[in-house]
């Protein structure tokens, strides 16, 4: 046992952001990752599908790689998995709910061969020089596991996404034993879910949800339609048990909703008797008191179902006044506008819609304060590193250590790419490998880059124009042209005269390289842009790119 | 006096949005318009900078406009007088705060030489058939009016933005002795504001703002930076009296900072002692702990100035670890993820923000269900016409409305350019006229429409790809390209192989014409067009927006 060798923690996602979490444990030769996400685009991120951590220091190092341990499976925990595995074969640790939801994406990205182990809360992995352990949390999906890390010099800890649900719908409460039992053999690094920490006391159970449900299910007359992540298999479970509860047929609406749910109660994970769920073309058989629908689109996604349901745009079903719609779910940050415009176009059809924060029927995933102080008063850790949130959030939970007694020198608020080194007495800062966003745009990753969304961002605002003319290279006459067009930049048909007019300048820009050979495009092709950029921002304040393409004989 | 004319309410704007506020009110030939509001665009109007309402009914009825009556001067009450005025040229009453705020936007728009008459809560003015009273009531603006509007067959009331602040900075309470007395002689029609109809309870008074201002300035040793709405005249003295108690001068920073204070001090509704103002420059001259910076920027806005402080790009001021910044306002919907990042970017410099709901640094300036109650029995309308909100909080505010005993076939939940027709004793929805949203791009109104911002969304999509080929059109053959350029799409330097691909395939639909005259371009162009766009969706699987252009000679 080599105890002189130094760790290395290093987060490539998940600081100062929510989503994309994965994090780089690093002894020796020895690397472990944690979780390998996703995150969804930001509004000014034009055009790209999908967001996914730089790993270049993981390609670097693939051969020390011994292995990818996932916490749970969400798309922030593993939606960036299939391109990991692209490029180094590594086995893949994880609960079995977790494994089914990755199968599906590997699947789709032609990378199905890799070797997935499934694993249960108290296993322990030896895997290089670090012993895994697994230990069971409570989150919004089941089967949520926190992991530890054994290493020569100390144990790591790290809790995933958590929250502490001592009345947990499927039983499984978070093994907080665990917790202390490793506190008390000494923790040297805590690494936890820091996206509650701006949040007093705590998160409500998820069992909860279900007496307020059921007060719903007693009193509603017509059909109800229930919307929550697809991946919340608790949540979707408890609905079931109100509608067995209360005679009504379960139909599964979205595409994520149908293989979640089957996937779930193929492993086990829910509860479904037979002849609860029926098909969506079955619902009209029975009376609207006897149907509850489940759909995905509780953040407002334009393509989602119950955005369809709202816009009268689904082909197999129609919402009617004395339909009732349980938005089950908070809007995530920058989705408040498009789930606020699903509410009122259900409204306006006259359906019943019960949405508010107060109403009860969601409850957060992530533990709040008190959560947090709890795990740290049980792990005891000497360092921690806040995960998983927002820079104003990594720091909330760092004064909340503060608080409890963890001197502010051994919380260490970073960056994704930061490294931090530990020996079994200190922890230090020791420099950056290289981080950032990459983009997932089409089948493309990686090749949209700062330049591709810049022209993007001037396209969206003001459109194009694009000026052809065909030259005599020789004589530098005009032999056809010049030709605009332009779009996303005004009304053509009702801009005539404007087109008119830059095709004036063009040409006056023309005659002044008129007569001679022109040796080079640049001075001429400059000169048209100039005058035309001035020109159509005096009459139409607005900047198109101005593309002068040039065709000479 | 005619009673046997019908009374028309058509809210042109303010329904089912939160924004662009305008109603238009007709008694016979007579028509008076409460507020020309704007709205700031949504996400999806790519390019937009403000939206304001189809004014068309009014043009149409341009001789029958009496007056423009403006109930505060927040831009969504204001913004879009602009427009209106430059095609009917009517009187404009409002406080004197409002016409002071209307008055530089009727400058920058070369209309300033309209008449703005200033009135006084408690004034009543005669103007055609409509008897017009002005009622304060309290907002985040000082100087705003209720209006009553006094016709042959009944009154209608229209409260404007409203609080019930019943300790007010100002000392100016509401009129609620007004909305009694009205109620008492009968009100046909209330119009009121359902911005908060969601919230139980009260809205906090102003007040309670002073009392957690001075907290904050006690404690705190380096310098302050405050930022809120530079409209909200009230909070801003409040900060500056906390400034004045502690000793601090005050600095203005941001255009509509200075514009908004010096109007406001100019026509007495800032109380600024002499020497408590100074200029950004003269900010180092004095210690950390006797500075105040008043600064725009609480809603993230990325051009304004609190969040050039963040990202270390202000030209004349530096935050540095000892600064606090108190964020006084809470993120307008869609708003919250460029505050989150303004938070967050400060917070890394290591600047102390003040930002949380719960500081109580900020309240609404919109009263909550008990006020809008109160004003519903105080007023005891025979018809309630629900404005300024989204659908769902119409909605709520019509539940209101009935629990007060308010029939519910009384209550009108409309949409912008319905038409409402009340005899003294009937009230029913009569049809509808031209109604929506029409974008101001730079300097265009309304000429930028569904095609332009259609395509605009596809740009910022994919971007753009440009194909040019000249051709001799009698030969049908190639004299000079294809020519491919793209913007958005690719980036180009590492996509040789792909263009040239392209490139190649352009040929080969050009050869298919080949060798014969070419009577119409269309088949040739959208076979260019069909061959590009699946060869680049199977290689890229973006959609690019294809432009074949061709010249001949």
């Amino acid at each position: 046992m080599n105890t002189n060798e130094k760790l290395l923690i290093i987060p490539l996602g998940g600081l100062g952001e929510i989503g994309k979490n994965m994090t780089v444990f690093r002894y020796g030769d020895d690397i472990i990752v944690i979780d390998s996400g996703l995150a969804f685009p930001e509004e000014d991120m034009l055009g790209i599908d999908l967001v996914i951590p730089d790993m270049t220091y993981l390609i670097e190092n693939k051969d020390k790689i011994k292995a990818v341990v996932l916490t749970h499976g969400h798309e922030d925990h593993i939606g960036s998995l299939f391109y990991l595995l692209r490029q180094v074969d590594v086995p893949v640790y994880g609960s079995p709910l977790t494994l089914g939801l990755v199968e599906g994406r590997l699947k789709e990205y032609d990378v199905s061969d890799r070797r997935l182990i499934p694993v249960a809360p108290g296993d322990s992995i030896k895997l290089g020089q670090f012993e895994v352990g697994f230990i069971r949390v409570n989150h919004s999906i089941s089967d949520a596991l926190a992991i530890s890390l054994k290493t020569p010099i100390g144990t790591i800890v790290h809790t995933g996404d958590f929250k502490i649900d001592q009345t947990p719908v499927d039983g499984k409460m978070i093994d907080i034993h665990k917790f202390a039992e490793l506190g008390n053999q000494g923790v040297l690094v805590l690494l936890s879910d820091s996206t509650n920490a701006e949040r007093a006391g705590y998160t409500k159970s998820e069992r909860t949800v279900s007496e307020v449900l059921d007060e719903y299910f007693a009193s509603t007359k017509g059909r109800i339609i229930l919307t929550t992540f697809a991946s919340n298999v608790s949540r979707l479970q408890q609905a079931i048990n109100s509608a067995i509860t209360y005679g009504r047929k379960v139909a599964l609406l979205g595409r994520s909703m149908v293989t979640v749910v089957n996937k779930a109660a193929e492993l086990g994970y829910m509860d479904i008797p037979e002849g609860v769920l029926i098909g969506v073309e079955e619902i009209n058989r029975y009376p609207d008191n006897q149907i509850l629908i489940l759909t995905t689109g509780s953040q407002g996604e334009p393509m989602a179902a119950l955005s369809r349901l709202a816009s009268k745009n689904h082909r197999s079903l129609e919402l009617t006044p004395g339909d009732t719609v349980l938005i089950a779910a908070t809007p995530i940050p920058g989705n408040e506008r498009s789930v606020g415009r699903t509410i009122d176009a259900l409204m306006r059809l006259g359906v019943n819609v019960v949405y508010e924060r107060g109403s009860g029927i969601h409850v957060s995933g992530h533990g709040s304060q008190e959560e947090l102080k709890l795990i740290l008063n049980l792990t005891r850790p000497r360092y921690l590193i806040p995960v998983h949130g927002e820079h104003r959030m990594l720091k909330q939970h760092g004064r909340l250590a503060n608080e409890i007694g963890i001197p502010k020198e051994n919380v260490f608020i970073g960056e994704n790419g930061h490294v931090f080194e530990f020996t079994a007495e200190t922890g230090r800062f020791a420099g950056k490998v290289a981080s950032g966003k990459i983009f997932v745009d089409g089948l493309g990753v990686g090749d949209v880059g700062n330049i591709v969304i810049r022209d993007r961002r001037q396209l969206s605002q003001d459109g194009v124009l694009i000026v052809v003319v065909t030259l005599d290279k020789a004589k530098g006459c005009i032999l056809d042209g010049p030709d605009i067009v332009s779009r996303g930049f005004v009304y053509v048909r009702d801009s005539d005269a404007l087109i008119d007019e830059a095709r004036n300048i063009v040409k006056g820009v023309l005659e002044r390289f008129e007569n001679q050979p022109i040796t080079e495009w640049a001075p001429l092709k400059s000169g048209i842009r100039e005058a035309l950029t001035k020109y159509l921002f005096s009459k139409t304040g607005r900047r198109p790119m101005i593309l002068p393409i040039i065709m000479d004989l």
